[in-house]
Formats: C-alpha cells, sequence, structure tokens
C-alpha cells in the first residue's frame, strides 16, 4: 500500500466501530473524493473540536458559554437530569418529553478504568444543589454495572442535601418484543409492574 | 445538536457504509480526541488525496511516476491481470501468488450509470499490448452482471490483437462451506470443475 493511503488508513483504524475492512474501504474513498470535498471533510473535523464548548452550568456540548438547554428560560430548573454524556443528552432531548434541566457527568465510576468519584462532575452537581431551588434529580446513568454503582453513589451523596433522587425506569423497550428481551430486563420489567 | 457537531457529522455521514449512528458516535468521538489528534486525522485525509498519483502505465495507485509494481523489474511484464478498481490490485498482492503487471480500468461497463467504453481505461490496454512482448491478459473483474459483461466486451476486444484473454476463476471460496454457497457460486464450481 502506498505511504499516504496507508497513513489515511491507519487514522481511520483508531476511530471507535472502524475495522480493518471499514478503514480500508474509506481511505480508498478517500482518494477518489475530489481535493474540494476532502478539504471540507477535514476542516469541519478541526473546526467541530475548536468550536465546540463545554456548558459551564451543566458540562453539556455546547457552542457559547451556557448549552442550549441551559439558556432556555422555560427548562425547568428545579428537575436536573444526571447523565454520563453529552450523547445521552440527545437521546433523551429526542424523546422530547423532559422539561427539566441536565448534568453531564462526563464519565461513571469505574475502578477497573480508575475512574473515581473527583473525576466525575458530581462537586459541580452538588454545588447546584446547593446553590438553590433544585426539587428533584433523575439518575439516568446507564443501567450496566457502572452507571448503577454510579446512581447509587449519586443518591447516598445527595439525599442528605434534602433532593429528592430518583432512578430512570428500567423495562421492555416500547415495541420490543417478550420472546426477545433479556432476563434482566425482563425480571426488571416484572419487578417494576405498575397498576393499570 | 450544535452547529460545529452537526457540520462534521453530515460529513461522515456522506463516507460509504456510515450509517446514520455510527457517524453521530464517530462526531462525539472527534470532541473527546485531543485538538492534535483531530489534526493530525484532518492532515491524513488532506495529504492522501495531495500525495497520491496514478500510474501512467497501469493506473493502479501510485507515489511516483509508475506505481510499486510497474516499477519492479521481477514482475513478468508478459502477463496483465485487469481488475476494475485499486483496490483490487491490493486483494490480488495479498494473495501474493501473481507475478505479472495489472491494469486498473477504473470503473466497469454499466449501462445503468452510463459508464461506456470509453470512460475506462481501455484505449490504454491496447496500447500496450500494441507496444509489445503481452502474451495473456487476465480479467479479474467482478463476478457480477457489470463485471462479466466487461470481461465479455474485453475479449471480443483484444482476441483480434493475438493476445491471449483468460478469465480468472469462479467457484468455491477455500475454507467455503457448501451448505452456505449461493445457487450461481455452486453452479459455476460444478461447471468448472477439475480431474483430479
Amino acid at each position: 500500500m502506498i505511504k499516504s493511503l496507508s497513513r489515511v488508513y491507519e487514522q481511520f483504524r483508531k476511530l471507535p466501530g472502524i475495522g480493518s475492512k471499514t478503514a480500508l474501504r474509506l481511505a480508498y474513498h478517500i482518494i477518489d473524493m475530489s481535493g474540494e470535498e476532502v478539504a471540507e471533510l477535514a476542516r469541519a473535523l478541526v473546526e467541530a473540536k475548536k468550536e465546540t464548548r463545554i456548558c459551564a452550568r451543566c458540562f453539556n456540548l455546547s457552542d457559547e458559554e451556557l448549552c442550549e438547554i441551559c439558556r432556555r428560560p422555560e427548562r425547568d430548573g428545579r428537575t436536573i437530569c444526571v447523565v454520563e454524556q453529552p450523547q445521552d443528552v440527545a437521546a433523551l432531548e429526542r424523546g422530547g418529553k423532559y422539561g427539566g434541566v441536565y448534568h453531564v457527568l462526563r464519565g461513571v465510576l469505574s475502578p477497573i478504568d480508575g475512574v473515581s468519584p473527583e473525576q466525575l462532575k458530581l462537586r459541580e452537581l452538588v454545588g447546584r444543589i446547593n446553590d438553590g431551588n433544585v426539587r428533584e434529580v433523575i439518575v439516568a446513568t446507564n443501567s450496566d454495572i457502572e452507571g448503577d454503582a454510579t446512581a447509587v453513589y449519586i443518591a447516598r451523596l445527595l439525599k442528605p442535601l434534602g433532593v429528592e433522587v430518583t432512578r430512570i425506569a428500567h423495562g421492555l423497550p416500547v415495541g420490543g418484543d417478550l420472546e426477545y428481551a433479556d432476563g434482566l430486563t425482563l425480571s426488571l420489567a416484572l419487578e417494576n409492574r405498575r397498576k393499570m
């Protein structure tokens, strides 16, 4: 393989979810693109990195000092939904039902990966609660070992502050087929059953 | 989604084999990379496009006037293997058994996509045969409708020039399971059976 091609191949290989075959196909595709198109792609990458800021309040991605959600006066500041990553904010916003604000931990507790509470935006979360009129914190970390452990940690941390701490519900996904649900999801769905 | 992020998302979406979920994950990953890493990725893209040339003889990708294969004196110039794309050269070279040279058509005949013989490097292929001592042309276009039609076209074009034209063999892939082979491959494998 010629040098310039293998260099771009190696770069693609480093991206998450890109295997060697996809990286190779992408590398050849770059050669087939016009110089202008390649320049535009390269520019979008550099600018995305350069122009993206972190919201000073909730640590979501932002293009200003405060993110779009924190800037909106109609969002209810009394409810904070705690998530691991900015992409979780985007996912919840796609749901379109949540009217509160967010707090992005920028990670999850993980002793194996050496992530301790100090590395998450927990002090800042406590600060927001101490500052004002927060009534409920909904913990929407992922439902895996790290996410659950982080949720328990946050509940213990915040309860003494007199705020209600809730966990997002787990159960069958809407449209999901009982037959294909895993055992853990099914037991949670049974446990969390509601009166009709 | 913030503007700089959605711009890089749109760029990723345009790449082949990148769906909307992968594009989104990649866009967020770019934000998580260091500025230096992003700059390196962007530079690799631009340089791959800028530095990659087309071999003046066989139209393979190259970093000089002639590609690495055409430059090697030990490659047998009497046998030309005709392929559709530069990536096909790379695939055949991975096999490691072929000692001849290549000719990259840079496309395949396709009336539907409006690709006619003049748009392929066929005149140049005829030129190479007229120039010298080529004895055999192995047509290794893909075994789909367009690739087969192109192979037939090339055979008709070259036979009057007194050169032997052969087609790469089709059959069961090595390690392939009879059970999972498609019907067309199986009929070709039977048709092309060899004495043991």
